[in-house]
C-alpha cells in the first residue's frame, strides 16, 4: 500500500507526542517530518522515550519545507502561530489538521474577544471545518483545513448534542469539567507541580475559559462551564446539568442517546445507572457518555468520559485525516485502553 | 485544670481515628474509654499507629460501662447502631455526640425513605441539635445530643448559607461535590482499590446519596446534588451553580459572605477570584468558601472546600462538644493544615 | 490469513483483561474462548470497559471443552489450579502459556519450600521451559508449556543478566524493587485500599516472597531480594546492587549491556547518566535497563523498568506465543508505551 | 511565660512554611519576623493559605535588623548563602538553626568536593553541630550554631546508627531510599511537573547526592548511596542493606534498636516483621526505624520512614532549638501524624 506523507509541526509538547504515537502505528501514513524549533537536532526519543518504531529527529523546517515532503499537516502549535501556519501551507495544497484554537471560532471578533489579539488570518476562517466527526463529518469528508476541538468540548458536546437536536434544553446548561494535568501541557508551572497538584482539586478561570465559546458556538446555547484541576495525568469528566423541556426518564434518554450515536465508532452509550469514567478509555480514542434524569428532581445529568490527550486532541485529529483522506475512519485508532 | 472524661464508641474507622488525633491533643480532655467490637483487646496504635501520645487500648465496653467512665460520648458506628446507643448514653445523662447520620433528618418518615429502614429511636429524634455551629451554635450550647453532620453537608450548606440566608437564590440548586477517598470509610472495596481509584473520576449514587435530604432540610429548598469521587485521600470540593434573583457582583456577593462569617473561627472566605481547594485544609478545621458571578452569564459560583474527616467529621464533633461544655470554640481545634 | 484460536482461562484479573486487550489487537489470533467460573455470563466488558472490538462473553468451560476450541491456551489462574488445568491441556495437545508460578521453578521441593504445598503435577514440570524469551528463546521456540516469569522476576533478570553471563558478580547481590498496586492484583484489600497506598511506600514480605526463589534459579546465584509498594497503578522498577568481579566504568558496563541485548527487540538499553522509568514502558511490552558503576565506591547499580501487566505478565507471554508459533516474535507488541 | 522571640529568615519554599506551621504552635515562641526578598511585603498566607494564627508578612530585613528582633535564627537559605548570613548572626550573639547544607560537613574540603564552591565561612565550621539529637544531643544543648541534618541522611543514620555503635557492620552499606517530591522543593521543574512525577518511580543523582557525605561523616563509614522520587507529596523510605560482622536474629537486632532507642521520644522502633511507612509519621516529628535479618541470607535489611519536611527538616530543627534552649524536647513537636 502507498503510504501518505505527514508531519507534524510543533511535536514536543504532550498532544505532539501523542499524535507520534498514534501516527506511527496508522497503517496508513508514513511520518515525514516532525517539527519543532526548540527541539532541532534532538531526536524525538529523547523528548518521548515511550516510543516505538524508527528513530526520528526534530527538525527545524520552514512550512514550504515541510509542504514539498508531507501532503497532511497536523499543527500542535501555540494559538496565533497556527493560524499563519495554516495559511502558507494551505498555498501549498497540504490538508491542514489544526490543534490549536485558531480556527475552532467562526467568528473574528468572538476570537479577539476570547483570545486577546486580532485573528491572524480572518480570509481563511470560513474555509475551516469543526472538527468533531459526531457533528460535521460530511464537512470534514470535504476539508481542506479542520480546527480540532478543544479537549473540554469535545466531551461537553458529545455529552450534550443529542439534547439540544432534539430541542429538549430549557434554560442555561451548568457544566462542570473535571480534567486531568496533562490538559495543562508540559510545561512546568506552580499550579501543576507534584506537591500542589496532587492531593488537590481546584476550580480554575470561573467564566473566562477560552473552551467557552467554542461550546456554545456548536451548541448554540449559552453556557455555564466550570473546569476543574484534578489530581490525575490524563482524563475528562464533563457533568452537564440541565432541565429538561419535557419529561424524560433516564431509559428515554438513554434510548435518545443510543439512537443518535448509534452509527458512531468512538462514542458508548452506558447503561442508565453507570457513570462515565476516564479510566476506561485512556489511550484511545473513545468517548462515554451516559445520561440520567432526577425523578425526584426532574433535572437531567449528562456525563462524558474521554482522554484529553486522544478523543481530546491527537485521536480526534488522526479520526479527522481519516475522513478526509476517504480511509476507513477508525483506521489506527481502534485499540483499547488501557486499564487499570 | 480538671479534665473531662470523653469515650469514643466505633473508633476503628477513619472517623474513630481522627477523633482520638483530635482528642489527643485537646487541653481539656481525657480519653476515658475506646470501645470496639471488632477490635477489643487491641492497642489503638496497631490500628492508628499515627497516634502519639500515651497508649490506648480498645475494649468491648457496653453502654452503661462506658456511662460511668465518660461524661461526653462520640459515637463512630453504623446508622441505626448509632440511635439505639445514643438512647441509652442520654439516659445515663451523658452528651452524645453522633457521627452517624441518625439524628441528622428531622422527620422519621424522610429517615425511613431515604436509609431503608425505620428510625430506631424516634421519640429522642426531637432532641437533636443539627451540628453545624455555623448555623445551630446556639442550640447546640444546649444540647444533650448533637447530630454531626455529613461532610458533602458541611461543605455544601457553609458555601450556600449566606446566599439562602439573604433570599437570593431563585430557584434549583446545582450542587456538584467532590471527594478523596477516605470518605468511603476503611473497609476495601472494588471502587476504593487503588488501581481503580486512581487516574479515576466518576459520578456516583446519581440522585440518591443519602446526603441530599439532609442538605434540602438545612437549606429549606430542593438541590440537584452529585458526588464524585476524585483520586485523593482528604478533601472535599463544593461547587455549587445558582441563578440569583438579583444581579450582584462577585465582590459584593464577597462582601456579603465576609460578612455573613465575620465571627466564624473556621470559616475563611477567599477573595474575588481566589478558588478554594482542600489542599489548604488537610488536617484542619477550616472551611475556605468563596462566591463568584459571572458576568456574562449571571450565574453564582459558590464553592467550599474542607478535610472531610475533620470540618466534615471529627473536627466539627469537637466543635460541637466545645460549644456544649461552654469552652472557647476554637479549643484543640486551632492548628494550621498541612501544606503540602 | 488464517487465525490460530486461543483461549483464555482465568480471565477476570488484571492479568487476564491484559491478555485480552493485547490478543484483540493481535494479527494472528482469535480468541475462541474467554473462560471464567466467577464471571460466568458475563459480558467482558462489564469486567473491562476499556475493550474494544467485537463482544465477548465469559463461560465456564471445562478444560476438555475450551481444547476443542482452541490451540493455544494462556493460563491466568491461581497456583496449584493452573498446574492441574495445564496437564489436562497438555494432553489435548495444546500448546500452553501459564502465567501462573506453578512451572516456574524446575525443583517440586523448591515450590513446596516457597508455596507451602506440594507440587500438584510434578511429572510435567520438567518439559515446562521459563518463558523469558531473552534467556531461554531456542527452548521456548520448541516448547509446549511455557512458565511465564513473575513480573518482579523479569525486571531483575533482565537488569543482571549480562553481569552474570560474563561472570562480573562477586558476592551476593542486593535487590531492592518498586511495584505499582496493579502487581497485587483486582482483589480489595487493605494495603491496596486507596487511603492506604496513596501518599504510602513500605517493604513487604521480607525475605519471603516467592519471586525470590525463580530469580536465583535463573541468575544461578543468591539474592537478597526486597520489594516495595509503590503509589502508582502499573511499574516496576528494580534496582540491583552489585559488586563486581573486575572493576568497569559504567560506559563499559553499558558497552557490554549493549552488546548483550543487541538483538532483544524489547530491551533498550539506556545512556550511562539515564535512569530507567515505568513512565516510559507503560502499556507496551519494553523493558528500559541501565547500567551505572559508581567509581568512589565501586559498585555497580544495575537498573532495570518495565509495565507489570505487560512485559512483566501478558505481553510477555504473548512474546512466548510468538516464539512458539514461529511467528513473528513482535507481532501485536510493537506498540510504544503511553506516555504521559 | 515569656515567649522567645525567633526569626525564619528564607521562608518561602515548603521547609520555611512548615517551620512556621510548627513555631505558630510551639508553646515557647513568638515568630518576631519572616523573612524574605522576594516575598517582601507579602502576607505569608499568602504564601501558606493553611497557616492558622495571627496575620505575619513577608519582609526584605538584613540580618542586623533581624538580630535585633530575635533570640533565634532559623536559616532556611540556599547553601553558601546561609553560611555568610549565619556568621552575622552569630556575632549579634543570635543563636542559629541552619537548614541548609554548609554547616554538615566538617571538612571544608569536603565541601568544595561536593557542593563545587569553596566554603564561605570556613573560620566558623568547627563551632557548629551536627543536629541529630539522637546522635549529638549534649552537644546541641550548648551549641549556637546547629546545622540541620538533611532529610535523606536524617533517615538513613536513624537506621543504621544502633548497628555502627555496636560495630555490627561489616562493609560497604548499600541504601536504598525513596523520597516524596516536596523534597525537591518548591519551584516547579520537569521531573516534579504533575504528569511526569505521577505513575512514575526513578533513581537520580546516582553516586553525586550531597547527602552522601553527611551520612559517611556521621557514620563513620562509606555507603552506597542511591535516592529515588517517588509520586508522593511528602515522605522518606530508607533501606538499607547491610551485612553484619556476627550473626543476629531480627529479634535480637530489634531488641537492640529497642535499647538504642529507649530514650528517645521521636524514634519508634517497630516490632519485628513490621515495615516502617511514611504514611504513619506524615506531619509529625517521628521517625519509624525497624531491623530485619534474612535468616537465609544473612543479610540485614535496615530501615526508616519519616516525613522529609518534619523530622526531615523543620521539626528536627525545632527539637534541637527545644535542646539549645534548654525546653523539653518534644515542646511544640508532641503531635500525631496525619493518617491516612
Amino acid at each position: 500500500m502507498v503510504m501518505t506523507n505527514v508531519a507534524v509541526v510543533g511535536a514536543s509538547g504532550y498532544v505532539g507526542g501523542e499524535l507520534l504515537r498514534l501516527l506511527l502505528r496508522h497503517p496508513n501514513v508514513r511520518i515525514a517530518a516532525v517539527s519543532s524549533e526548540q527541539s532541532s537536532g534532538k531526536s524525538v526519543r529523547s523528548l518521548f522515550p515511550n516510543l516505538a518504531g524508527p528513530e526520528l529527529f526534530y527538525e527545524a523546517l520552514d512550512a514550504a519545507e515541510i509542504a514539498t515532503r508531507a501532503q497532511i499537516i497536523f499543527l500542535a502549535l501555540p494559538h496565533t502561530k497556527s493560524a499563519t501556519a495554516a495559511a502558507t501551507f494551505l498555498k501549498a495544497e497540504c490538508k491542514v489538521i489544526d490543534l490549536s484554537a485558531d480556527f475552532r471560532l467562526k467568528d473574528p471578533a468572538a476570537y479577539e474577544r476570547w483570545y486577546r489579539t486580532a485573528h491572524p488570518c480572518p480570509e481563511i476562517l470560513g474555509t475551516a471545518v469543526y472538527g468533531l466527526p459526531e457533528l460535521h463529518r460530511s464537512a470534514i469528508r470535504l476539508a481542506s483545513l479542520v480546527a480540532s476541538p478543544g479537549c473540554y468540548p469535545t466531551a461537553a458536546l458529545l455529552s450534550l448534542l443529542p439534547l439540544t437536536t432534539h430541542h429538549l434544553v430549557s434554560d442555561l446548561v451548568v457544566i462542570d469539567a473535571k480534567s486531568g494535568i496533562s490538559g495543562a501541557g508540559r510545561n512546568p508551572a506552580a499550579p501543576y507541580h507534584f506537591p500542589e497538584a496532587n492531593e488537590s482539586i481546584e476550580a480554575y478561570q470561573l467564566g473566562v475559559h477560552r473552551h467557552i465559546p467554542e461550546i456554545e458556538q456548536e451548541l448554540g446555547m449559552t453556557v455555564s462551564f466550570t473546569p476543574h484541576l484534578v489530581p490525575m495525568t490524563r482524563g475528562i469528566l464533563s457533568s452537564a446539568y440541565v432541565r429538561l423541556r419535557e419529561p424524560r426518564t433516564s431509559e428515554q434518554l438513554t434510548d435518545l442517546y443510543r439512537e443518535h450515536y448509534k452509527a458512531e465508532p468512538f462514542v458508548r452509550v452506558l447503561n442508565p445507572g453507570q457513570s462515565p469514567n476516564p479510566r476506561h478509555t485512556r489511550g484511545s480514542n473513545f468517548c462515554d457518555v451516559s445520561a440520567f434524569v432526577d425523578p425526584r428532581t426532574g433535572m437531567a445529568i449528562l456525563s462524558a468520559a474521554l482522554d484529553n490527550l486522544v478523543k481530546g486532541a491527537a485521536g480526534q485529529a488522526i479520526q479527522a485525516m481519516n475522513l478526509m483522506q476517504g480511509w476507513p475512519e477508525t483506521a489506527g485508532l481502534g485499540d483499547s485502553g488501557l486499564y487499570p
